[in-house]
């Protein structure tokens, strides 16, 4: 068997697709949000392709404006537990707010999800950066952006504490004695913090791999800072291989800095790629990509990390407009990121909007072209893997099946499953529980009693 | 196809049974309650008899003498959607709290629920007795049981305006003009109410049932008009065919005082069947079930409804203890049922503590005794139909291969389901969008504009 360092893959599973007008591919199914049929069929694709996990994105807001893509949809902790019942290897990544949810429900629910997929959860830990949440959960304000920090640090916490509440040998199952568990080895958290107060235990039990992966998607200062401390692996969405490779070094310094192995991080930047049998075929599947972005579409797209800004009061070809500080307590890292280039730059409102909103041209080829821009991003330090966006209906259809095979044949990635959680497909080890004593210093704690 | 009135029939599905021995028995899997072969097995089997429904109960409190069967086990919304992806039309009913929950987070699960089974979601309604989940969920005190009720009716009543955020057809899915959904058929709740405050829209569409199935088991004077003005169906744990039939005729004038039509709520008595293919297997199976109860256990089981009190500090052969108001904050109906009955009768605490514990023997006989039983309660007003909570680990196999089929033969029970949705199974209509007009009053409306 190789030991050759493989690339990680995911794939993001969308319904409609991740943009304003994916749905009206004249292949894409309008209803495929909320289509349990669509979503085991992209899962069995990914599957059969040997991808690590299936990621489900999120959010808590929608208003006429919004997106097809949020504005009806599953919501990801039942959608990935109806999948984990017909998949078998593959990792489940539920996005989950820490800004409107309570630990002890959120550690259950994953938990659970962790048990049912027999240890495939992850957690992609978001804060939430739309204010019009708050009215949803009855918050008189959303809370600002360092404060949301605060509160993801101690949620996941205390959610981390809540999933050590039993030892994994604290069941006795003696029939004979009537004892279901060892009494010591099930865990209070007593939490008492800034934001939550939580007693416990939880009523669930770990899964055969540990705990559920953490992901995380910072990108400002206080978000690369929580990411490269608390997670497992890091969901980014650069511009291009420079800006890529700049992220990959940095999160993998602080990291180091956070006294973690980087190893143990993993960086997958979202792609968006597309792929042709020929050229004829990319240049064709590339111009229906983007056909189906319209100005509109872009202008209204290019709000949304500015808490739905609405863009289409500024003139559409001159400077884009002066912003100030609008932007930094929703989306900070992409508002920042999208005002610097457009500066950098000079760039008018509507080349900005449609350079976020266009496929990008970095991925887009036959599949030994994407391949090689998959193998020069992973081998030149700007990734650990991908997490593959398709904007066509049949996208990952034509990854799964044009490009796999030649990153396989590379031995850029496996041909076969060799264990059957997510940290298995990650390599990550399965955590020691924090109560749980070797058996030497169990022995020394009773000897001293 | 008969016309004939026809039973409603549900699964508890518990894992390692619903008492605190049950996982003793010899045949017992005491790891079921996280494991999921053994819930696909048990809602397969429910399903291959047209049971109407699988039923998960819940709590959010454990502690070191909590039951196994609340210790560690799946948590409902997640094991139910795992199970939809292996079921075709049996309902999935899942126990809720309103007391720590999000009416926003709770709507948008049960539609997720809805839309993967298909239409087969049901909500059990419950406001949580037991104070010590205050703890878990940073709040200072457990809310006393009347203010429960009035967050139940406000809870409900939120989570259900969110379900008709979005008329049936307001999807126009038109890819020509990029009209993909009609702007005036998407409706914010704007709800403010004394605890809840939600504006909504929910980012969910309705199910083809339209909503999920109300559930609750409501027995305190609070509890049994709630449950009778907004539950579809309640689940209650009667004292033998007289208070079930009193209960019964209680419920249903109540719905009719509340200007419902009795026959759309279904009164569903859980019961704990012991069957055996004759007297001698009848017998040794109730004394497997009598001897899974020890007076220790019995003892820790009596004190749940009011609030796990300890009772072993009470001398066990003595008449019941006084104990004031006692229980009257947490499972109210059912901690006055207790007292009232110790009273009435004169019981010791020990014959109390068995009483409650040890299965009855109103349903424990060979399968035309069981049938009739079922048949007598619900021929003379007693029960609309079961929820079927297994003593013994193959009791809903015993119980499905055995008892059912004399139930079909006497034509109380469906040999084929007749729909695809739980509203189906229970004969319920789809209830219309509180926002949808008819066409005549759409076209005046708009005429008058």
């Amino acid at each position: 068997m190789s030991k050759q360092r493989q690339l990680k893959l995911g794939a993001m599973v969308h319904g409609v697709g991740h943009g304003w007008g994916e749905w009206r591919h004249p292949q894409a199914q309008p209803n495929a949000s909320v289509n349990f049929g669509f979503y085991q069929q992209q899962a069995h694709l990914a599957e059969a392709a040997k991808f690590d996990f299936v990621f489900i994105a999120d959010s808590l807001h929608i208003h006429a404006k919004s997106s097809p893509h949020y504005l009806n949809r599953f919501e990801p902790l039942t959608i990935l537990s109806a999948l984990a019942a017909t998949t078998h290897n593959i990792g489940l990544v539920a996005t989950v707010t820490v800004s409107y949810t309570e630990p002890f429900q959120v550690a259950r629910q994953f938990a659970s999800l962790d048990h049912i997929s027999g240890g495939r959860a992850g957690w992609n830990v978001v804060t939430s950066w739309l204010s019009g949440t708050a009215d949803n959960f009855g918050k008189t304000e959303h809370p600002p952006h360092a404060v949301r920090y605060r509160i993801a640090k101690e949620h996941v916490n205390v959610v981390k504490g809540l999933w050590d509440s039993w030892e994994d040998d604290a069941f006795a199952y003696d029939k004979q004695s009537g004892e279901f568990f060892t009494p010591g080895k099930l865990h209070a958290l007593e939490h008492k913090g800034e934001f939550f107060s939580v007693k416990g235990p939880l009523n669930i039990s770990r899964s055969q791999q540990g705990q559920p992966v953490i992901f995380q998607a910072g990108t400002s200062e206080a978000g690369r800072n929580f990411a490269s401390e608390n997670s497992d692996a890091i969901f980014v969405s650069p511009e291009g291989f420079d800006d890529a490779r700049a992220y990959y070094q940095d999160l993998k310094k602080r990291a180091a800095d956070f006294g973690r192995d980087p190893l143990q991080l993993s960086i997958l930047p979202g792609i968006r790629p597309i792929v042709g049998r020929d050229e004829a075929e990319v240049q064709s599947r590339y111009q229906q990509a983007v056909e189906l972005v319209t100005i509109e579409d872009a202008i209204v797209a290019l709000g949304r990390p500015f808490n739905d800004h609405d863009f289409s009061q500024y003139p559409l070809d001159e400077p884009f407009p002066e912003l100030g500080d609008l932007g930094s307590n929703s989306q900070k890292g992409g508002s920042d990121r999208i005002k610097q280039l457009a500066k950098d730059e000079g760039l008018s409102l509507r080349e900005v909007a449609l350079r976020f909103s266009r496929p990008r041209r970095d991925f887009v080829g036959t599949p030994e072209q994407v391949a090689d821009a998959l193998q020069k991003w992973f081998e030149q330090g700007a990734a650990d893997g991908f997490i593959i966006n398709s904007l066509l209906p049949d996208g990952l259809q034509y990854f799964t099946e044009l490009v796999v095979p030649v990153l396989q044949q590379r031995g850029l990635f496996r041909d076969e499953y060799s264990g059957s959680t997510l940290r298995d497909n990650f390599g990550l080890p399965v955590p020691a529980n924090r109560h749980a004593q070797t058996t030497e210093v169990r022995e020394e704690s009773e000897a001293l009693a």
